[in-house]
């Protein structure tokens, strides 16, 4: 099980639910609420604390568009139409004014990026550097979609080539002599379709092996993975994955994600979906599928594995956070897969 | 000026505002976002950190009970109902598990007590205990309510005594052999009774005289309060001011509120306001009226003086955000007042 989503469990233990929401605890990217008029309401929040703590990211401009980005994300999985988002922005009193600026401008682009808008926020004098975002969203019909819902046989599919998220934190901390150029574009148009055509859907934020853990804890489903990893890694990555000689997958464990999207889908309206994405100049790419036994499948070489996606999504906090030692515990882990 | 607010426009000048905003910054408590169907969505979002950080919020079940009322006010001010919160909780790694317990029990229990709900949120480690949480509401008519609308003439009312959240920082901070119960719970229905009368409102989260200042900046007219301070200061606040001879108008001068109203309201209109607030068992009170000369003037002992709220407003921030600091600057103010 995913450790993290323990924690929260506990957390939100003793709360009560609203009875206007559709979607439980962990089952959706976004929260899910029933207004009078029968629309949803898609609301998220997502903050920008750890990736500034631990340096992965120094850009102004970046922490900016990140700030928006994160709950965009969130709006996208579950094919909600952005209504607008407000900031949380915890500032130190030190805090140089132009870097300030770097990051309103990246605020600004995002929003722009995503055709959305700035409505309010909060300002707070703080030790540390803190960016947050409440992203808001309608979804203008009875379909909505979530994280759960996918069943047997139906096909694994994602957005976009995975792993530039890892690509951009393992050459920021630790390969600095290269270079990947992130960020992040979530399609919002991509998750409007996803939600007419999937059976559930998770951004990756927290990168691909995590995304499929959580669809399988929720689903109580497994994902068999029929595509080589060489295959849907993004080319900028697996040129670095074997210049650093570095294994392929580190780039789909997390925790730093691409915010691309990972979904399912009935195999009879592949082709129907696949020709409206091709309407929006986007081709999403199958990946394998579901199946019975939960537990995450991945074929190498014509032989079928079985991953430990669940020790690899809980690796990150159990190195307390801690990138060298997370780093450390990847190579310790391909290590014992290799003497199988 | 506030100062605090051109921080503000100066971060949010290149944001483009959007179509469906019906406040500008500033202007209300809440945003304002018209919805398709003629409703209105109210959101808003608050941070609990400076008063952790500063050591006024030690309590963990203050800090729970906090960051839900912190934003539940701003849509009392607005008149909305609460659809539900999304939880903003920076944790450090090491904080005691049982303290967490009493944040999460306060959080709650406040929700229990405005009807509402949590509905999701984010949680990240980090350095130190840092809380926030965004509330969205709905108002179900056209009648919106904000801090801009007051005339020449309007009455000026109050929910409620003031000076609680003066009188608790000052017990907890300075005079710690005194003890001021303090749970503010600001009432939606009184909100929801302003709405349908008032002219302006705003709540008192930094307090009475940031709240006016706020009002006279913003409709550039002036506020003349023709009640004597120890008249409508909350009375254990008072007792304290006396045993520890501190001035009374410290405890009206922020940053820390009370979470109360301050309102407008045309004269005409004063008793059926007030006849509908018995019903709710509410007895709202009159403190003054608006006038054409923007400022602050204040009549003590038959005589007007004019208080200069501004200065006062901006001085906590003036003594970077230090507790000790600005309470040597609110005595050489009372001294230079004393000259005079």
């Amino acid at each position: 099980l995913i450790i993290e989503n323990n924690i929260l469990k506990a957390l939100t233990a003793s709360f009560n639910r609203s009875p206007s929401q559709r979607n439980m605890l962990l089952e959706s990217d976004a929260e899910i609420i029933r207004l009078r008029d029968g629309t949803f309401l898609a609301i998220t929040v997502d903050s920008i604390v750890e990736e500034i703590a631990s340096g992965l990211y120094t850009d102004p401009y970046l922490i900016g568009w990140m700030t928006v980005t994160a709950s965009i994300s969130d709006l996208t999985a579950v094919g909600a139409k952005p209504i607008g988002i407000l900031l949380i922005e915890n500032i130190p009193s030190e805090y140089p004014a132009d870097k300030l600026q770097l990051i309103q401008k990246g605020i600004h682009d995002a929003c722009c990026e995503y055709g959305t808008f700035v409505l309010g926020g909060d300002t707070n004098s703080s030790y540390e550097l803190q960016m947050g975002a409440t992203a808001i969203g309608i979804i203008e019909d009875e379909n909505f979609i979530s994280r759960l819902g996918c069943q047997e046989d139906d096909l694994l599919m994602i957005s976009n080539p995975m792993g530039l998220g890892m690509g951009f934190a393992l050459t920021q901390l630790f390969y600095k002599q290269f270079n990947i150029p992130y960020l992040p574009t979530p399609k919002l148009i991509y998750g409007q379709l996803i939600r007419k055509y999937a059976t559930s859907c998770i951004d990756t934020s927290d990168g691909f092996i995590p995304a499929i853990c959580n669809l399988i804890e929720l689903n109580n489903m497994g994902f068999a993975i029929s595509k080589e990893f060489d295959d849907f890694i993004d080319k900028c990555v697996l040129e670095i994955a074997q210049k650093t000689n570095t294994p392929n997958w580190f780039f789909l464990a997390g925790p730093h994600g691409e915010f691309e999207l990972v979904f399912t889908i009935l195999p009879s309206i592949l082709n129907e979906f696949l020709a409206e994405a091709v309407k929006i100049e986007w081709t999403p790419i199958v990946i394998g599928n579901v199946i019975k036994k939960p537990g995450f499948q991945y074929a190498i070489n014509g032989k079928n594995i079985i991953l430990d996606g669940f020790t690899i999504s809980n690796l990150f906090g159990q190195s307390k956070g801690d990138p060298k030692t997370y780093m450390d515990a990847l190579y310790k882990m391909h290590q014992r897969w290799e003497l199988q």
